[in-house]
């Protein structure tokens, strides 16, 4: 139990992949504490349960992937004492595919026991869930509450079609789904999508217990991929088979494929802006140090698709097409800051 | 996700040491197999849940990791179709220490789920648990069926008073409990095993659903140990200051303990013999290749102990030990079977 060695590695400081990587999600977080705030309030007030079960899908491996788990704790411990009601206990599921790295996030808990000094008074459990959200996770009705953030814009597959459809898809155009992409090629993500998420919730909603809810981040790296992927610094044929299993819909779409299927009710739904240079706190269009902020987006991005990358074109490229990259976004900053999209929302089980 | 590759690295085949470790406890558990049908049987049969919850304690990681996830499996579907009962959904709890590789499990979750195929009949979802078994792992009430195969004789520590005294303790013959460790010392550990089991007993009876049922075995590497530490392969100084958390309790003392706490019934209480040679299956006492043989002991004995040495003496040491240690396992072999002593115990609880 080399708990500190581990972390020594982990922690790492400030210029690490993970410590950048990471700035950007609990920025994210931060702003929709509010909202989980509210969604846990709400479930433990209505249901009082002697025992709670939390879940974040796709936890990923970092320093963030325990803060949604430090902020239940927090919030559940924190309306306990306000009522004076004896706490749950609470079993916290940390859920991502079977490749993620599991081993390392296990050994932070004892660091991340000492931080949340809270298992005397609110007694909790933190578990391992490995398997795709686009399946079946739980036993029905034994989850009180679903986090999830930046995670269901990735598709359980690239859209059946387009594989059979390869003649007309030998063109580097079609690696992304952006403006000059043929509708057809649009459409066949657009309907996987639809089908994924809409699975996706049928199966959260057999999860949740009656009362239960879901509140989940939907980050829009999109834009981010096609800069990158247009760079081309690979073999053209290689470029041609490179698809990503990524689609960015609308708040509209979204709010579409959730309505349509009748199993929630929209608690909350909003987006908000932010910078794709997660140092960058400030709230104006201005960037101060155009080089730098280049470096933290390219760094973030790189920790977010490098496996992807890697796995289809090899470590070769990597370093090359990140420092080119980098450069590209420096040129793009000049103009104006480079913003994301994040659509929240947070959805109540009907029924 | 490349479960195929990962899975590569983890079979290998019989030469690795995995593959070696796997077989010995692979058969103990085969060796408790109507054991564990009687348990799962009888709480099934008992209390018909809809959702049950069974879990593995010091699940370690290898080949064998999952066997007792697949009989459980396997006993209650098989119990199921035989009372033409609709099956319930199993929660399966793989349980170690946080140092545990628990990725490497997870990557052979699309493996064992090709071969146990009965998830479209009953729902089944693995998960890992973090942490130690002497602290509490469960929110109260809510484990039907608890399974501990060769971990309890692992202490949570080295008994307190030891170190204190160390004075009478610069001697390399106190780095076992062995017949000539003078008896205060054997009373620390065994004040140590008295406390950490009630513990142990105490935290299970509370996790446990009324009704519900635990199944252990007790392999006791002691004598192992005992003769690999006394090569003295090692400085004297490092060698006195090698404390090992270990005590091989008889069978009175686990029962007393048991008795003494009143917590629950021993439905099963027996030991059997088995031969340190994993491949070795025969029950007479004659060893036909004693090289051979004490090649596999070697192994053996090296995958359980290789990590504690390690840590003390470094890793220089090791291959020339259990070099040494397999010369003498060989012309001990001449003598006869080497044989441990592994005892099993199927607990009720009370109350």
């Amino acid at each position: 139990m080399r708990v500190e060695e581990a972390l020594c590695m982990v922690g790492g400081a400030g210029e690490t992949s993970y410590a950048t990587n990471s700035r950007l999600q609990e920025k994210a977080i931060l702003e929709t504490k509010t909202i989980i705030e509210e969604a846990i309030g709400a479930i433990y007030m209505t249901l009082l349960p002697e025992r709670m079960v939390a879940a974040d899908l796709g936890c990923s491996s970092g320093p963030n992937t325990l803060l949604v788990a430090s902020e239940v704790i927090q919030v559940v411990a924190e309306q306990c004492r306000r009522t004076g009601r004896r706490p749950p206990d609470l079993q916290f599921f940390l859920n991502d595919l079977p490749a993620n790295d599991f081993n390392n996030i296990f050994r932070s808990l004892e660091w991340f026991e000492k931080k949340v000094d809270e298992k005397k008074f609110l007694p909790y459990y933190i578990v391992g869930l490995p398997g795709s959200f686009y399946g079946r996770l739980f036993p029905p009705q034994t989850v009180h509450f679903f986090h999830s953030s930046y995670c269901l814009m990735w598709l359980p597959q690239i859209p059946e079609g387009l594989e059979s459809k390869t003649g007309a898809l030998s063109d580097e155009r079609n690696i992304y789904i952006g403006e000059t992409s043929p509708s057809w090629v649009v459409n066949l993500y657009k309907e996987e999508f639809k089908n994924s998420f809409s699975n996706f919730l049928k199966f959260r909603h057999e999860e949740l217990v009656p009362g239960g809810q879901m509140v989940y981040l939907w980050g829009l790296l999109q834009e981010a991929l096609h800069d990158m992927v247009l760079e081309g610094l690979v073999e053209r044929e290689k470029l041609c088979s490179f698809k990503i299993p990524m689609y960015a819909p609308t708040m509209e779409e979204v709010k579409a494929v959730i309505q349509k299927g009748g199993l929630f009710d929209i608690g909350r739904a909003h987006s908000f802006e932010s910078s794709w240079d997660p140092f960058d706190d400030s709230s104006d269009d201005f960037v101060l140090d155009n080089l730098g902020s280049s470096a933290n987006v390219a760094k973030c991005i790189r920790a977010v698709v490098e496996p992807i990358i890697c796995r289809h074109f090899g470590e070769g490229i990597i370093d090359e097409l990140f420092s080119r990259y980098a450069k590209n976004v420096a040129r793009h900053l000049l103009k104006g800051k480079a913003k994301h999209l994040v659509l929240v929302f947070a959805l109540k089980k009907r029924g």
